[in-house]
């Protein structure tokens, strides 16, 4: 009971050791200054962890309630990326984000030096999300100087992506083997945009008997159709409209594929003929593949991936499709 | 209060789904028939799992008391074995031995087809030393047909035996991480006498973030000084008479190391020149290294690994020292 008046009072205090609750209470006034009476109208519990060390996260975490879900990126985080936060929130107890910009899984020539980074934007959007912990670890904690082991999955890590990125899915398997580690997550979420990503991580769980299990969540895209991707703000505007032609191919494959069309060459060449039709865009494969073995199909019988990679200016972006 | 006569009485009965235990009592008897009482002079519980599938382990696992021990072992066990058993037994409430020839970690020449093997008395002997839980599964099991993920530690394991045994410590690194992902030990225990393994799956640990610690224990050496090994057994008299001048070898460097020589190159050509008073005696290699990086050395600067690879007939065995 308060006999005082007060309109807005915000405060903070330090719950534990780990945890900061901020709280925002506001007050009814009631017509009578004497009755003014403390009710919170909303109480926002927010107690989201940033952590830079392994040491800190591994503390953290045996403090999380099971299950946990991982969600591991590289930050510049677009709806995509909360797709799989959201998704994560409701299957699991507790959330954690990780978020590092992996140089192992870049190629000398690539983007490492200029992908894309907003950390301020990507903590207030995952505080938004409910999200428990959010991993940081620099690269130094990551690999240290003497740092030499690595996980690497065979045969499906050849081809498409791993044919034109050669060393790419070493440094994605080894990265996430150590956050799978050291996070020790329920279940780990990851982007179906990234494909062949996804499935050498299944294969990586399944052949080392990880224990966890492995997520792959729908590609969100923009309303024209562009799968959503950290990489799409390099594109300038006549690029940008031009990469439509990425989900306008994959498409055409689904509606050859509902008429009855089932040589994959045949809607391969159909995929390249329209792509070609804009000439911004230089194609590094157009695939239908085994969603397992990511053998190429002579002919399709579902589940097969149809997927892509294309070039606009310097900008490489990738797409697919499972037809079911 | 039992006022029958009864000498002894062994039975066993099954608790809970899980355990099954022994129980053995002896019953004191007293002069008078009529004051014969139950009295348990000493009970053995025996709960010893053997469980053959990874599903089954993992289910056993959940119901272990932390902390956990693990030994990863290849069967054919000696007092070099049981000495981790025991270690793991002092220092963990839970204590798992795996037995598994790992396919991988032999080459294509290699001994795994003649591999000793020996369960039904490798079962006695950890039922002696209290293991909780024996995995013992098959190649099937651990390595079904797509599997096609691998661990690889760099640089450490391009020399010594891996100099001599190009694929061994992939498929030794890679089977070591599927167990521990499997039982998910806090301690794992491995014999010194395979130094540079246990140098391997240290580092394998600190760089893949594996959230464990890993026991290096004592090499235990026959009356004469041999390192017991499974191995052993394949030497024919005259061969095992042989293969006590590997240790003889590792005392003299111990002995000219304390009377103050520091050249390396010199104390190696010293033990060679040893060995090859020994007819029977092949060597693969002789080495002074860094403890770390397997580095050899000029100058002895403890700690130093000396180690050495011969062969006798076909049988090749290895040993080492720590200088300090």
């Amino acid at each position: 009971m308060c006999r005082n008046h007060y309109s807005i009072s915000n405060f903070s205090f330090t719950y534990g050791e780990d945890r900061l609750f901020f709280l925002t209470m506001s007050i009814f006034k009631y017509k009578k200054a004497e009755q003014v009476t403390w009710k919170p109208r909303y109480i926002i519990l927010s107690y989201m962890q940033v952590v830079e060390t392994i040491d800190e996260m591994r503390r953290l975490r045996s403090k999380l309630t099971e299950p946990v879900g991982l969600v591991p990126t590289m930050g510049y985080l677009h709806d995509g990326h909360l797709s799989l936060v959201k998704r994560a929130r409701t299957e699991n107890t507790s959330v954690v984000v990780s978020i590092f910009v992996n140089p192992t899984q870049f190629g000398p020539q690539e983007d490492l030096k200029n992908y894309p980074h907003d950390t301020k934007h990507d903590l207030a959007l995952l505080e938004k999300e409910e999200t428990d912990v959010v991993f940081m670890p620099s690269v130094e904690e990551m690999y240290p100087p003497q740092f030499d082991s690595w996980v690497e999955v065979s045969e499906v890590t050849e081809r498409l992506e791993g044919a034109f990125r050669p060393t790419h899915f070493k440094g994605v398997a080894t990265v996430v083997a150590k956050l799978f580690n050291i996070v020790q997550p329920t279940r780990a979420y990851f982007g179906q945009k990234d494909a062949q990503q996804a499935i050498v991580i299944k294969k990586m769980v399944a052949d080392l008997n990880m224990n966890l299990e492995v997520v792959a969540c729908p590609t969100v895209r923009e309303p024209d159709g562009l799968a959503m991707s950290s990489r799409n703000i390099y594109l300038k505007p006549e690029e940008r409209k031009a990469a439509t032609i990425l989900y306008q191919s994959l498409k055409l494959t689904q509606q050859l594929y509902s008429k009855g069309e089932r040589d994959a060459e045949r809607i391969r060449q159909g995929m390249i003929a329209l792509i070609k039709k804009q000439p911004l865009a230089n194609i590094d494969y157009v695939s239908i593949a085994h969603t397992e073995t990511l053998e190429e199909l002579d002919t399709i019988s579902p589940p097969a991936l149809v997927s892509l990679a294309v070039r606009f200016g310097k900008t490489r972006l990738i797409d697919n499709i499972i037809i079911r």
